[in-house]
């Protein structure tokens, strides 16, 4: 297989420091292929890019190699981390900061070392760049097919940094959802960690009229809508709010060409939200 | 051929949507390789991403696919299409709902299919990101050498839902040019939907000085600016007005190290306006 | 070693011409990988472009092909330039216009022609795009194997355009280091001119408090800030200022996770500033 690095970075595109990683991964390796996942993480946000990769790891090659580098903790005694991984036996190499938490649940590990061998290291090395001097090369010695195990010791995946999500959603007594909103994406939709799972679970049926409500901040909450479940944006008017579960089966809120964060003033991660059907069955 | 995919669409750099698409082919064909074109088309703008292909398609290789995602009616019964033009022998894969059409009409077709046999989509398919789980694949499979004729039954190119473009540019009989503006590029440049040809139909000459109004929707007209007619952007002063008929043949509104667009307030596409030739010509 | 061509534009991600100049290339060498470096090059700033080449190009391969359009003189009488250099034997194709001048300070010359054969262009070119029309299918038959010598007459690199820097940073007699703010980057950080052997200069010991202070332009000094020198980001607490020698040996001006540049107010590069040890050395 040709050799396939992915970067995912908080880097920006205007400075140039996406582009001297990129040289540095191909002088090691010139004949490995750099895919761009995204260098437009919000600047040190781990989890935004910990749910990146598992939003899209799932449908990339087995082998592929993941270069993830958002490292707001560069230059400290910060461990490194080289991943292969059980299932899909993908590569990832980040920092040990929670950014593989979420992979490493869901695909398993099959070794896990910690990036200590300077040979595949950068000679020349800054305090503030790793992802250039250490983990770049280090991902391109991979693709150029050194042994993960060469990379530095093996160490137990229990002892690496979580990552500190929102409170997993649930489903009360009375069938009323709590969740969290995990992101906003390009058209405004709200991505909820909600899972078809617990929508079944509450009696939520296809077509349902659901009640959200999103909590302001320790501040009681805000005024809600009203949106049915649907199976895609344009069975509803333009302009109409939605839900869905969408392909990443997350359940999400939307507006069918408009954007449902704008309109619901949602625009951070993390905001706490409630979900409730209140459609009048019959003989339910 | 080494295979090369370009991608083309509306899901933006921040979110995983790019990614997990760019993940689904290279899982099917990981010999190609994949061009990114643009991920910034604006959110369900399907003209601004017919233009785009119209713009640049021509510059690109025989046999080079273009995978175009922007699909506000994905999950609904819109067809999805597989092109293979005439004059040029490239492949576009797109929604049927006009993204295809100016291509259609300047390379000719060849052969287009409605994408309808599943075996050459993904197993398990989302209603909400048929980029994904759909076009994705299939593209992957021309990549890998499939035949289109494989890919769904042949259609009529008449059936194919048409784009619903701004009035077509025209010049009067007292030489008066109307058109409208298709977009704004980065630097602010207007690009129009007026050709050369008309420029010269109206008598336009190299130098001559243009009057150009914008219409405000159905207010009138703005008051208006006065352009030369100019070969390239250095030819007038930092800050000053040129016309020129851009490296697309058609005619654009610019300022030299400026933005037309923000000075004018024309941000939209859509808008439209008039040109009048205010030059004297001795003996004309 | 595969051939690859690296771009660096101003041209934006939304309208189509990276899509072009890149289809242009491919037509020429559909064997040459493509490496996006950037597009989000302010318009028309040579300098950031220049600056972004310097920061980035040691990390490349030797005979890596950079192909730099930052072009405000597009359809002048501006000469293009190929470059090869003589240290790590890249290649550099731009216009001649300031764009090359720290690279080829920095490398050293090899060979420097002009652009002139026309028999490696487009045949069909327009006065506004020569990125597309001359320099992009010029790197895309340099990276096919083209002799550079066969693509125009070799000139003498003292007759290049020289780039207008800011005042090189300098040491007085007290101690005061004065420089100039070159770039903000994605994160906030101030970069500027100031080298690491002026701090050494200026008697500046890590872990040092420095005043810093930036000159409105002619309004006198803004008020200032003090930040001890550090190694890395997170040697201070979040939202602290400090400063550090960066992965590209400069001077910077940082918040631990967060803008420096916001909180300063600092914006623009080319922003004057001074920088003064304030610690109070025991037998100095």
């Amino acid at each position: 297989m040709a050799s396939l690095i992915g970067l995912l970075t908080d880097f920006g595109t205007r400075a140039s420091y996406v582009s001297s990683m990129k040289g540095a991964i191909l002088s090691i390796c010139d004949a490995c292929t750099i895919v761009d996942l995204s260098h437009d993480i919000s600047p040190h946000d781990i989890m935004e890019a910990a749910l990146f990769l598992e939003n899209c790891c799932e449908y990339f090659p087995r082998g592929f190699i993941f270069l993830a580098v958002v490292d707001p903790g560069v230059g400290t005694s910060r461990r490194m981390l080289c991943l292969r991984t059980r299932s899909r036996a993908q590569v990832f190499i980040a920092p040990d900061n929670g950014l593989l938490d979420p992979v490493m649940q869901a695909q398993g590990v099959d070794l896990l070392v910690s990036l200590e061998n300077h040979r595949y290291w950068r000679v020349a090395r800054s305090d503030t760049f790793h992802g250039r001097d250490i983990m770049g090369p280090v991902a391109a010695h991979v693709a150029a097919g050194i042994d993960i195990a060469a990379l530095g010791p093996a160490i137990d995946p229990s002892t690496t940094v979580k990552l500190a999500m929102p409170p997993q959603s649930r489903v009360a007594e009375d069938g009323t959802i709590t969740g969290a909103v995990l992101y906003i994406d390009q058209f405004g939709n709200v991505i909820t960690n909600v899972r078809k799972e617990q929508l079944v679970k509450a009696g939520v049926r296809q077509d349902d009229m659901l009640q959200i409500r999103f909590h302001a901040n320790g501040k009681g909450t805000r005024p809600g809508i009203q949106a049915p479940l649907k199976r895609t944006y344009a069975e509803v008017g333009n302009g109409e709010y939605l839900c869905l579960i969408n392909s990443e089966n997350r359940f999400e809120i939307a507006r069918n060409i408009g954007s449902a964060a704008t309109m619901l003033g949602v625009q951070e991660s993390g905001s706490l939200l409630e979900i409730k059907d209140v459609t009048q069955h019959e003989a339910r």
